[in-house]
């Protein structure tokens, strides 16, 4: 190894990457350090490549001098996945972002990491395809930071998370080396499929620099009910039979407890409240094929679950402003905001046990903070429920306190403490709460194999 | 490490597992090395632990002596993957035969990596679910092998290849140590996904031993047809097309061409042909929830089709039996045995570069063997297309020859020399036909990190 200091590393960056490569001082301070986030990027530069032979470069000088990197996407994360330490260097992929190819027979679609989520959604729509991955940060995002974070969202229920759209990858190691492994192939099992590795590792394992992606047919009918249940079995049994009645094109089930639709649909929210005072709501989405046939088809199987009493009142969405105004309800997630900055949560249990969860981890908060405001809504048919809390204060003692009461009992429920946000810095502290000794060791040892140096988001994940 | 002689180890191993644990001899000789295979079984032992933790004691001693050991499930594989030498050792499962749970509410099943495949479609129909992972071995095939092999078959269109169907796995290791990453959630973004490596790495990075798998709802409504199309164009072109208008319920989309159609319907085929000759074939299926919507449509839609001409006749199924028998076509694979001993080829190539890709394939074969019998058919589907070869001969030479006609030209079009079938010992000459250095060099990297002393499935999928 040469030693070198940083700022001779820079320079050298300066030299290695295309004009306007390399940002500093007031151009990295000056930028927000996430688009939740209220501080700017603490870090020595930030790196802005133009192509996958500047990113192997960046690498191979940074594993050269032991130099500490941190791969920014859109910067939408919520577990402080992208933070850096002021002598760290930012890799950002802004400026990789061209869509390089749309195959509408094969149906496929080749990109850039850099490429925004929407950009891509539209891309397929434009084709009359689907890109099936959706959520909130659509604007912001980055399709290679959806793949690096497994990304979630709103219609995993049909067509699976982020990997499952995943069809083949490139992908920059840590000292350089640039694994390609390209292909358009539903079907490969041609020895390990190795970008399994990269999807979901946040940044710690290499550097996504393009993708493949597979597109789906678009879909020519959207239906949308939003109903309320008696009880939480209600919604376990209407799941369920919603999901076989619907034949695969039930995309979504959110369920909201009453003290969450309450605040959304309030005098202050913004939205109005379509049905009256339930245990629970479920808003329901199906993406089909045939207009007509589905709508018939949605009617009557609500019908029946109204005759049967397993929900007790419905609202059925008959044109797309009104589906709209029915998902608003469901995304106006910032009124949580209203009592100060809210603590977000994300969790997996298994739904027989939901409720049971969901009240024992109420109580323990209302017990430490009896003046807090609790929410609790999700992706109920994936198992995933978010909380949130405003307790009228934001630190890490509060925090802390917060995690013991929501992470604590996940393990005897076997859930996980990260359904679909990923484990970044926040949530390293609990991942033995759902990962086993065992796993971790071999977390542990996947990252010494693939950056023995820990110079890829160093910090996150796990400890090394 | 201490030193210790083979059948001293055997005697080592004889104490440790259960009684019936350890077969030599005879009991090892008179094994068939797989159902498709004319030859029985060479290997030191079969070691049949009944136990996660024997499984575990085995291999911490076949670690310490550095013994090769060979996992066996049903030995239903197609590529040599599960091949022993004399002085290897094989590790069959069988007694690890137990569904533990089938959890309704959740739907999933956790089962011992020795249980047959159709024991848990059996054990999920009789629950009213549907486990759909489902090949022509389901009857000997386990669910650890298909999970080690990532599995293909005939519902991937519709719910994606065995991996999609894993929430949970436990693995061993090669030194013994127990990875347990037994979870039922359906969105797990706690740290690596580290289950993803196993699924496919056929028995040469752990030793699967039990698994959590996903269910779905039983469908209540299936339709099956058989069309026949005017050209490739209009395969492509329907398959688009289908694959919109069913809204995702289209579960098979099976091409077949005229050679193939018209050797397993003629007089010694023991099938029937529906259609006369036309220059290629598609058997469609769908899994719906709604009988008489899904028939309606189903019927409207390739009336529409006809009409148009993108196909030119078409029989529909009326009854169970009627389609039963259109897959008996399908499945009527054995008519290839006709002229000798074939050799079975599994590729995945762009659906658009398909059919010159075979045209490309079938003339070098031809100008090889002009008095050769070929035959092509496939899950167009998903990509996915099978080669027939009869060549009145079984021998290295000729198997070089037919590899070069096949494998040669798949470069070009990006495709994969294995798309559901593996690489085993027989494809792995011609691994780099379809992955990159950089893919086997970290496919090694892996290897080398879980399995050092190269004691798993030596000499399968990579060279070390």
């Amino acid at each position: 190894m040469t030693h070198i200091d940083l700022s001779g590393l820079l320079d050298q960056l300066e030299h290695t990457l295309s004009p306007g490569g390399v940002l500093r001082g007031t151009d990295v301070s000056g930028r927000s350090a996430g688009i939740w986030r209220p501080d700017t990027i603490a870090a020595a530069a930030i790196l802005r490549p133009r192509s996958t032979a500047e990113v192997s470069q960046v690498l191979a000088l940074c594993h050269q001098h032991q130099q500490p990197i941190v791969t920014h996407g859109g910067l939408t994360g919520l577990v402080g996945g992208a933070l850096t330490q002021p002598d760290e260097i930012v890799l950002s992929l802004e400026r990789m972002n061209q869509i390089e190819e749309l195959d509408r027979t094969g149906r496929t679609l080749t990109a850039q990491a850099g490429v925004p989520l929407q950009a891509i959604q539209d891309a397929s729509a434009a084709a009359d395809l689907l890109f099936p991955l959706d959520l909130g940060a659509r604007g912001s995002c980055t399709i290679g930071g959806n793949m690096a974070t497994n990304a979630g969202g709103n219609r995993v229920l049909r067509y699976g998370m982020a990997r499952s759209q995943l069809l083949g990858l490139e992908v920059v190691l840590a000292d350089g080396s640039v694994v390609s492994s390209m292909t358009k192939m539903l079907k490969n099992n041609a020895g390990y499929d190795i970008k399994q590795m990269f999807v979901g590792s946040e940044g710690t394992l290499g550097v996504i620099t393009r993708v493949i992606l597979r597109l789906q047919p678009a879909p020519a009918s959207h239906q949308v009910a939003l109903v309320a249940c008696p009880d939480f079995a209600a919604v376990t049994q209407i799941l369920n039979h919603l999901d076989a009645a619907f034949g695969g094109t039930l995309s979504a089930f959110e369920v909201m407890w009453p003290d969450f639709y309450t605040l959304v649909s309030d005098a202050e929210s913004g939205c109005r409240a379509p049905l009256g005072d339930y245990p629970l709501y479920v808003l329901l989405d199906t993406l089909g094929s045939d207009p007509s046939r589905d709508k018939a088809q949605f009617e009557d199987v609500l019908g029946d679950l109204l005759e049967q009493g397993t929900i007790v009142d419905a609202v059925i969405a008959q044109t797309k402003q009104e589906a709209a105004e029915l998902w608003a309800l469901r995304d106006n997630v910032e009124q949580v905001f209203r009592f100060g900055q809210p603590y977000l949560f994300d969790v997996s249990v298994p739904i027989a046990d939901m409720d049971v969860y969901r009240q024992r981890v109420l109580a323990a908060w209302e017990q430490d903070f009896p003046d807090g405001h609790f929410y609790v809504f999700g992706h109920v048919g994936d198992g995933n429920l978010h909380f949130c809390a405003s307790v009228g204060g934001y630190d890490e003692t509060i925090k802390a306190c917060l995690d013991e009461g929501i992470y604590g009992p996940l393990k005897e429920f076997h859930g996980s403490i990260s359904a679909e946000h990923g484990i970044g810095e926040e949530k390293k502290a609990w991942l033995a709460a759902c990962r086993s000794d065992s796993e971790i060791a071999l977390m542990r040892a996947l990252k010494t194999t693939l950056d023995p140096l820990t110079i890829l988001n160093r910090g996150k994940v796990i400890d090394i």
